[in-house]
């Protein structure tokens, strides 16, 4: 294990986070919040220690896939844990552990929440949990990335961890100009939604937050009622940009180097427009059958916000019939496309499991018939295929033993079904007692924990969490 | 596909079910039932058809994999019609859905039922109803194979489609010569039980059916209260010899050729044990702190029941705090050990899913290590690894498709959940209205026929299943 590089870059990542914390601290300005000051002290603490702590690159700057999801694990853990102290030092949610819960669920763009009353909040609080999403939907490494020349081509290693799905590419030859146009389209679409969410008459700082959460598809909101109040406007182009950044970012690569070919042979795109709308055609069908249909705009953001695991909710879904509450809670697992900011296991991989069935049955009835599995046009090599079936397996331990621990909370099955789906696929909302109108706050400490575990195991999509509890990976290379 | 073998071989099934027939006739001359001439015809009837189709055999006796699987689940299709008729024609179940349902939950051993008064059914209409989890319990192909000696080296393909576990093996080089020792081991432990729950004063009648019903871990009972009202001695044996015909098959071989080294080097029965104890210690310790503990001779039976897959009842753990409910259905899904009559995932899939993901790990954090995986002590082969991982998938997109079509019917989630886990691991009942004292009479017909079809696909472990309604199955070889 090389630790001389895994300190450089948590130092630079620590850097990168106190810097953004000068955010919060300008909107504390506005609003005249003298809590505000903390962000500002945080910030200078956390960018000199950064600085100091970066200064002497290590000598050795190779490092492999296993540095590389340590230090995507270590990273996640300690702006988690630095992001979590605004919150207790001001004493807006003195507990730690709900503190840490509360960030975890920002940077991992899940949008649970321990807080009974979020419009209680300071504005300066209420941004930074906000733009935690926006830090955490693309990714803090891939920033660290983008802005920070690195030598050694190794840096792969560390988009691979922490970007979302099962085969992470690189769109052009070097790591660095990849993360630039990952920033670049994720900026670019989050201004959209800006100016289109200001157009429907969201006041300006709820405009602000709220694009942070659809672009991190995240979802806190800043209301009690989280989407309910806003303009029809409103909510229809955030249903519009949240499956927008359900989308593979590759996908706005290729329309804008105008390989259109490429964009369209996508397969989980393609499969994730076919789930939505059909998920979305059966709510409808059983909401208008049960009598509860409201309008097609509910119907439409909510399966949105669900399946791009953003979790705002315009409508209490909970209130729905089983069948539609029950969808809900299968596209929390489908999830959005692989190398877009949303979670779940993501479309490509279910698209793979179906293949991997049909392989099967196909090669059962025509022994001799030897045909490659294919995605997008091309073959899928065996080791994304071998990958991605052991996810499935590690994902179901998780979620089996995050559930039994869950349990001893005595809370009904599905709330605590729902509860971890909700926090292992970093949805946000889950059914009954963490509904959409619900929160988190009733849970044990021990669950709690559980839930923060979960979350940044879904996030970094379960194996770097591993990883790093097991002993064999802090031991020196055989 | 070469249909004249499927043809023979299905006759031959014919034949031995008719043949099994005539006991529930002999039981109704006991009791001087009237109904129990039904029994008789179809005996004859189905006798006279089976011998005729069987007496010319086909000049071709080759097969393969694909027509193995494709002649059990034909097979058991088959079974599951013609063992229908008495219930239908006598009006016992007059709706051939539910005598359907009702028959293939006794052949797949599940023990789920449509009856709400099992207590008004004939003696040789309840004797027929759990008979067919003895036949079921071990395979019904197993026993042709084991009877009727045949040509060629392929029967083993039969075995295979109709075993349980992911890797089937010949315990002596001779197909015919491993289905006898199976059917002996089976039988002679079916005979101890039965001589326990007479020890235990069970009546006659009721101590065939129950240890019929053990045996193949069915779980129809003959009382209304099924195991309840049975003395505490009679529901102590039963606990353990659910345990025993839950066992891998093999363990008793090696017991009996001396073999003791292979006996305990075999890791799922180590894993079935450890999890049984590890299980019923929680829910025992659940259960006393929620002031509801009884007595740990229900927690053992309770367990033992749900996890062999057998679905006796001897206490209504739908009442139980959510925890030791939670766990209960967990326990569906492990399951029992492959090569038992017992149905669910399987301990020894969960063992290989383990290894997988921890194999992964360990390469993740050492990339340079080769290390193979083993199972009892030899390494385990590369395409079971590849098929005990597709089955992961199938299997969750079998229970995914049958929950939603459940959910048409509007029951709560929880009910339609576990109505499928039920159905699907072949256990028996599930929670709330499919609980231990309900039932599943209130399902539409469609869900019935999902049900019927997830018994079926859990029995013979999905591939088979799915295999028949493949159209490329049913094409020429190319």
């Amino acid at each position: 294990m090389n630790y001389g590089i895994i300190r450089y870059i948590i130092a630079r990542v620590i850097f990168i986070e106190a810097a953004a914390m000068l955010l919060p601290w300008i909107v504390s300005l506005f609003y005249n919040e003298r809590c505000g000051i903390i962000f500002l002290l945080c910030a200078v603490i956390g960018m000199a220690a950064g600085y100091f702590w970066a200064r002497k690159k290590p000598a050795n700057t190779s490092f492999f896939a296993r540095e590389g999801f340590a230090m995507v694990a270590l990273s996640w853990i300690v702006i988690s844990l630095i992001g979590a102290v605004p919150f207790v030092i001001s004493g807006v949610i003195a507990n730690p552990i709900d503190a840490l819960f509360e960030i975890v669920s920002g940077f991992t763009t899940t949008g649970s929440s321990i807080l009974t009353d979020v419009e209680a909040l300071p504005k300066c609080m209420l941004f930074w949990r906000s733009f935690s999403h926006w830090i955490g939907g693309m990714g803090v490494l891939v920033f660290v990335l983008a802005v920070l020349p690195m030598a050694g081509g190794q840096n792969i290693y560390l988009m691979k961890a922490e970007s979302t799905g099962p085969s992470v590419g690189k769109l052009v030859p070097k790591v660095q100009k990849t993360a630039m146009y990952l920033y670049a389209i994720y900026t670019a679409l989050t201004l959209s939604h800006l100016v289109l969410l200001i157009i429907g008459k969201v006041p300006l700082f709820d405009a602000f937050c709220l694009s942070f959460g659809t672009a991190g598809t995240g979802g806190f909101g800043v209301l009690g009622d989280s989407f309910a109040s806003y303009s029809p406007f409103a909510q229809n182009s955030t249903t519009i940009f949240m499956l927008l950044f359900g989308i593979n970012f590759n996908f706005y690569f290729y329309l804008i180097s105008r390989r259109y070919k490429n964009a369209l042979a996508m397969e989980d795109v393609r499969w994730y427009f076919i789930i939505y709308i059909v998920v979305s055609a059966i709510i409808t069908l059983n909401l208008l059958s049960a009598g509860s249909f409201v309008s097609l705009r509910e119907v439409l953001f909510q399966t949105s916000s669900i399946m791009t695991s953003t979790g705002f909710a315009s409508a209490d879904f909970n209130l729905w019939p089983s069948l539609s509450r029950a969808l809900m809670v299968m596209i929390m697992f489908t999830g959005a496309c692989a190398g877009s900011t949303g979670g779940g296991m993501k479309v490509s991989r279910f698209v793979i499991y179906v293949k991997t069935v049909a392989k099967e049955l196909r090669q059962l009835a025509h022994p001799r018939s030897v045909k490659l599995l294919k995605m997008d046009g091309k073959p899928i090599e065996h080791e994304v295929i071998r990958i991605v079936n052991v996810y499935l397996c590690a994902f179901v331990f998780v979620f089996a033993a995050s559930f039994g621990l869950i349990l001893l909370d005595g809370f009904d099955l599905t709330t605590s079904f729902t509860a971890v789906a909700a926090t292992l696929n970093n949805i946000g909302p889950g059914l009954n007692i963490v509904g959409p109108t619900g929160n988190f706050a009733d849970f044990s400490a021990l669950s709690k924990l559980v839930f923060i575990f979960d979350m940044l195991a879904g996030r970094l999509e379960i194996f770097p969490m591993l990883l790093i509890f097991n002993p064999g990976t802090w031991r020196k290379r055989g």
